[in-house]
């Protein structure tokens, strides 16, 4: 697990919001269930959720590969939106596709439980030597 | 202004998070003032927040310069981290680069009250024709 | 094969600079040999060459899954440059991730022969209806 | 001037495809004339041709701003197509919109004489301590 606790009481977000987040070897994890928090006024997922459980799965997957001393930054996000989504339960799923000394590249997709494909993401996280 | 209207009761997402949005003319501002809700656990602004501006001031930049009858949809954002954020009022503003038949590319800058740099975000919005 | 015959004389371009291209559905290819004509001036690849193949291969992939009757054009790339490539042959392989009606989101890879990813990159073109 | 010597006989590239570049203060410019060298087989200029004017256009930009001993890297482009080009002088110009000490955040846009914006580029870029 990474040295980033998302269950920590100090994410309100996380709770305003309901999402669950794990991270481990490389791959990090970010669900929720969608409600009437989540849509915009189309009715569908608003864009930002999907982005949220990318990036935060992207973190999460980053800091499970960093080595100890190590903290990460998001220095920028491609988000592409494949489908709409009008409910269930999504998930983003980050995969560590280079880690280097400076920065990590990530990718992620985000699904529905039927494994329709939402959102795909890749990312590029700095890493920050801390102390 | 735009034909959403996202200041209506139906979007709660708004509410929960407390930002607001207006457009016309080509040009979508959204804005909030940063509080415990938006913040990770690092004690900065939640990526998705800035996200979140970008994003729905890019619609509201989009719609406002559609033919009456078209609809839009987010393609892709590409999302540049340029500085952390601490606290204060943060605001996107979203301007049209190129408004074509088929999609309506943007660019978004996310700043402070003092004009720092958060986010800058480019985004590329498809345009559908309803009924 | 797709409609587009990137192999005509009348693709200078191709030939000026030596790469290959192939593609069937859904998966396109676009390869060369690095020499001296891709170089920078620090030894490397110049990252115009994997954009280059993996906009062709991604051009090529589109291609091959439309129907008769329409065309297509780059939006948006996103490129990722994951590692230096100092020679020998390397290959952009491109995929169809989600083809609509509007637009097609592909994603692609630049390999060399031992594997090594170099480039990753994600795509939207859009679709063209033509006559 | 940047520590790049873009002009140099090492440089064929540049060569092949009758290129020029000059950067200085945080400002990259990079540019030819097309001809039939840069046209892909629909007869309008490839997309890898703004791109490498860009991506070149943007190291030049970010050398010129870094402290001596520095060197940099691509990260990543997200590069946007916003108008096909049939020919004519085509530059593109890169400003540094954030220098950082890890990282340093550019903007590029691709013009033709009359002022008409082909390629919109924004792009990341490692600052490497030699020695």
């Amino acid at each position: 697990m990474s040295d980033v606790d998302p269950g920590s009481p100090e994410f309100p977000l996380r709770e305003l919001l309901g999402f669950h987040v794990e991270s481990a070897d490389g791959v990090g994890r970010a669900w929720l269930d969608v409600d009437e928090r989540h849509i915009n006024p189309h009715g569908t997922l608003h864009g930002a959720i999907p982005f949220m459980l990318a990036d935060t799965a992207m973190g999460g997957a980053t800091m499970s590969v960093l080595p100890d001393g190590n903290w990460c930054a998001t220095l920028d996000i491609h988000t592409r939106f494949l489908s709409p989504c009008f409910g269930g339960r999504v998930t983003a799923t980050a995969t560590v596709r280079k880690a280097g000394k400076r920065v990590v590249h990530l990718d992620a997709v985000v699904t529905g439980d039927d494994g329709t494909e939402y959102v795909a993401a890749s990312g590029v996280f700095a890493v920050i030597p801390v102390g």
